[in-house]
């Protein structure tokens, strides 16, 4: 029978015991709904002591709202959003942004997940020109889509660029906090402080149940959230149980405890990968995601036993990811079974 | 100080035990997200337990999603929506119905909340003619925006002109226990058997966390829904939360018995009201609303010590809302406070 | 066989002969596509003359792109419109406004076409909250969609009144010179001098062949609008001959003299049409159109001869439209159908 | 001074003395407005005699508008359109598809402006996840904005591929005319005879003033078209004017003779280009463009004379267009100015 445990996505796991335990002290009585309550209130306090007290907050239901309502926030449709080929919100979002934001995506080629002005300049030959989609918002994933992790410097000079020449930074924050881990920084080091405009903030990949945050570094970018929020049908009634998670996640380092832990078990994972034969690792393990190649007729053999995804089929490359309560002991027999597969002759 | 219990809305409300407790018995272990595991599968089983068999469901984050998401589903963009004036749809959702689904709303006076076939007929003569967006969607609210309820035999005559037109009947049923509860009936005797084509079925109001579901009787119509939905910005990926909700709600008649209770609540307080001089009820209380009008000089003084909207600034009148968690006590302590302000001479 | 000529509607007619010898005229050798040539240089100028030197000129395809791209320039999809429900955005583009502004309309009783502050009060009770959408916009028809006109100080109050509240005025003027014309007054003193922000001016109706102006009074509001008319499909590529027939229609009083024997005509004919026994003029004869009950009876019997729209089937109230073609022996022949009809016992 | 005549576009030119011609004969007394009259079906039956008896027309104002429209009538928005990199679509229309059609483009390389099935099968991948857009249109431009042509094989290659998985075929034939004259094949031959689903049929860039056509091979794609034409303003009132122009140009090979002509000075001047030093031409020449790398320093001089386009920065590699309207003299006086600069040492 194939294994509960997976590594598949970390958004496989279940919510953490702290996280659920902030629910229910929230089911206490009647607060007003839509976000004006106490425990609303709070969570935003949480956001502002770890992202600077000048910063906008908006709970949303998920994280492709998060980053379809950021974005439109900063665009008009006739802009582009410059982002890597890999990014979530090229793949991964049914084509929510173009949908909903009305714009086009302009890509680059990123094979490890992360652009650059280099490869951004080019694409200023547009501006002016009405026959051109006007690029405006630049948006980078940390970590990315591919494991890797922009430096604080990577950032700065991304956002210096983008100020440079009238754009805007969007960062898909979804998993900022394994970023943030990864370089044992504060999450203020990589967002306000590197010049980040607009944050999608993930909690769901993290140990909470549901809800993200969008988070604006620049209160005039914000002025009409409510409204786009409420029209893009990511306002929770009952906020506070959305609120109540993000303080506990934000409380006592909860954040980086979850994220640090996944970021150790994919390393763990990708120590023992790299030592059996016939696998390579393609990606440097900077987060909670493990990429690798292997013969194409061992993936069936391991997916009979762990659900996964194939990231690139032409490729034969496969994505693991490992989470807040992923154990050394499922690493352990993953990692056995790899290696029996690896050495079968399969 | 301003009482913590409130009259404003049913979701000011928190989580029902029962259903918290489901939340936490589904937070075991990994289970494969966006929907494809055995919560979300028992989620669905009970849905077709209520409604029928061949009915698809699909679970989205809030009310607003499900009710656009579904119009979507039904529409394309050179279509019209026929609602009542006071659908909150039309009113209270920053229009995202146009917004997302790209249609026009036709609206229809409605004094008491519900629409009639008669009232649509004159809209029929847009049909084929393309300067005119064409009705294609019927939408009511079950029960209403108003506190009244639809009679089996009303929503069979909307539905029987509906199809007999070529049109489809949409039900934003966010309290569609309510009105079952009212009518003494099951869920299936007003949306399946009475002809419904695409349901909102809401859990918020009724003693949820966060979550509706969309219901289609037809399968045709629900062919591309988890596409709509993705792109929609409304797929959860923490699913087994949403449909452990749902799976509790929908068990030992709990929909039933929250939504009889809210129900009664807004009886007794009608009973109450409707004996305070200068406060004269305006709607039949038929689910978990009361409308009254009131001199205005009252409100702000009531408003003191409770929370609720005033509905209609220019007639001030008021709406006061019962909840599955609202006491008798609530009730008592409310009323009080209307007779003594009512008597005061203020 | 029925008449060639109509009463349908003033685009039935064709293309006045100035319009279509400036057009020939411009079809001389090559020039730069998309505007960026002489031609559109002098129309632009010609509106500055008359709409004041500092508004900013857009040339689009049609009426529906001109008013749905003014609008889009004005709102963000949160944002309301304010218009009266027989106004042409509202009845007959489709469901355009909202499907590519993303807005809702909200739509006020206007029996005789006309709308007014005291109206739009009630609706400012939205503003700020983000249940409902926001108003914005004010949009009114110069002259109206019922044939009547705003006078001077009637606009103004309009547009006093959107102004005190962060509001701005849109002006359908699809028959803007019928109503100058009617008023005996200046294009400027009913659109700059009066406070409009932008306004769509019709060329079509008054004796273009295509293309319509997109007015802006405001350079602020136009700052985008390039981008808004390419991705709004509304950037003609050889404008040359849109900007042409403008030059056209703007030079000699051509707009005001075509405009004012329409405006004639159907004041001739509603001269006639008032002592017809059992037909009844129901709106003003202000412009060019004449609205009249009569014996639904009468009707296919006089479209056996002239093709014309019954506007309200329920009331059998026809609308009959004269152009800047119409002749004195149209109207008499027309007039002497009608008498024979009502004098037939049909 | 700069020379009137120019190698920029296309659409520089003016219009065909025939075309002109029909428009002044179409400007007889009064007709039904939005298509209803005699010299749309005459037009509509023209499309039939070249592209077959069953295809459904309907002429819009644009480009543009023709390809977004007719884009939109095939997809749902959670669908993606895959083309070249290169196409018209994807690069000049300031991201109309996705802002209108609601929906990703995905884009291939194609070095020559032409894609392939081998290109597209892995995109196939996506097909039937929810997360990603879904495949449902191939769209090709014939000829190519890189002035190459499709043969009918290649054609029937893409749309067998395409109905072999359950695709669309969708052609931007704003230079069809160009692309037939070259292969010496009807219209016929490249769209109905190889499975083009629905085709742009281009007027302005040969010869026409504005007017562009949408031409459904199969009749059950345009069904709601004329609701989608409305609502996507697109519909032009005074309609017989467009179709007046369609009718002479599909007459006496009208659209055959210009496009062939433009061709064959396309062709001269290519073949003169070819032996100016250090001036290279980067595309085989096929249709009426002439693409050609030239020294960076060349091009400012060049433009002083005449008005072109840098079509790629990077590489300083300029586009030249011939038109119905180029003469031998322009070539002849373009090819001199380039032989000067070239020998002249800038």
């Amino acid at each position: 029978m194939r294994n509960q445990r997976s590594f598949a996505s970390d958004n496989n796991a279940g919510v953490h015991p702290d996280i659920l335990g902030a629910i229910q002290s929230a089911n206490d009585g009647h607060v007003v709904a839509y976000g004006d309550d106490s425990y609303t209130a709070a969570a935003v306090a949480k956001f502002r002591e770890h992202f600077g007290e000048e910063v906008d907050v908006y709970f949303v239901f998920g994280g492709t709202g998060a980053n379809v309502l950021g974005l439109k926030s900063l665009t008009s449709p006739y802009h582009a959003v410059v982002c890597a080929e890999t990014a979530h919100i090229n793949v991964d979002e049914c084509g929510a942004p173009e949908n909903y934001a009305g714009c086009k995506l302009l890509t680059l080629p990123a094979p490890d997940g992360k652009i650059n002005a280099g490869q951004i300049e080019p694409l200023l030959h547009a501006v002016g020109i009405e026959h051109h989609a006007q690029p405006k918002v630049i948006s980078v994933s940390q970590s990315t889509e591919m494991g890797t992790v922009y430096g604080p410097r990577e950032i700065k000079e991304l956002t210096d660029f983008a100020h440079r020449h009238g754009l805007l930074l969007h960062m898909d924050g979804a998993r900022l906090a394994n970023a943030a881990a990864h370089l044992g920084v504060s999450l203020r080091d990589i967002t306000s402080e590197a010049g980040v405009d607009v944050l999608s903030f993930g909690g769901t990949k993290n140990g909470m149940m549901y809800g993200e945050a969008v988070v604006f570094f620049d209160g005039s970018l914000s002025r009409d959230f409510k409204f786009i929020r409420k029209q893009g049908m990511q306002l929770s009634s009952k906020m506070r149980f959305i609120a109540a998670q993000f303080t506990a996640l934000l409380s006592d380092d909860l954040w980086r405890r979850n994220a640090a832990h996944a970021n150790r078990m994919a390393m763990l994972l990708a120590d023992a990968v790299s030592e059996i034969p016939r696998i390579r690792l393609t990606q440097k393990v900077e987060s909670n995601a493990v990429f690798a190649t292997l013969p194409r007729e061992f993936v069936p053999v391991i997916q009979r036993e762990y659900f996964f995804y194939v990231w690139n089929e032409t490729a034969s490359e496969v994505r693991w990811m490992t989470s807040f309560d992923t154990t050394e002991d499922d690493i352990r027999s993953f990692v056995e079974l790899l290696k029996k597969v690896a050495g079968s002759g399969v």
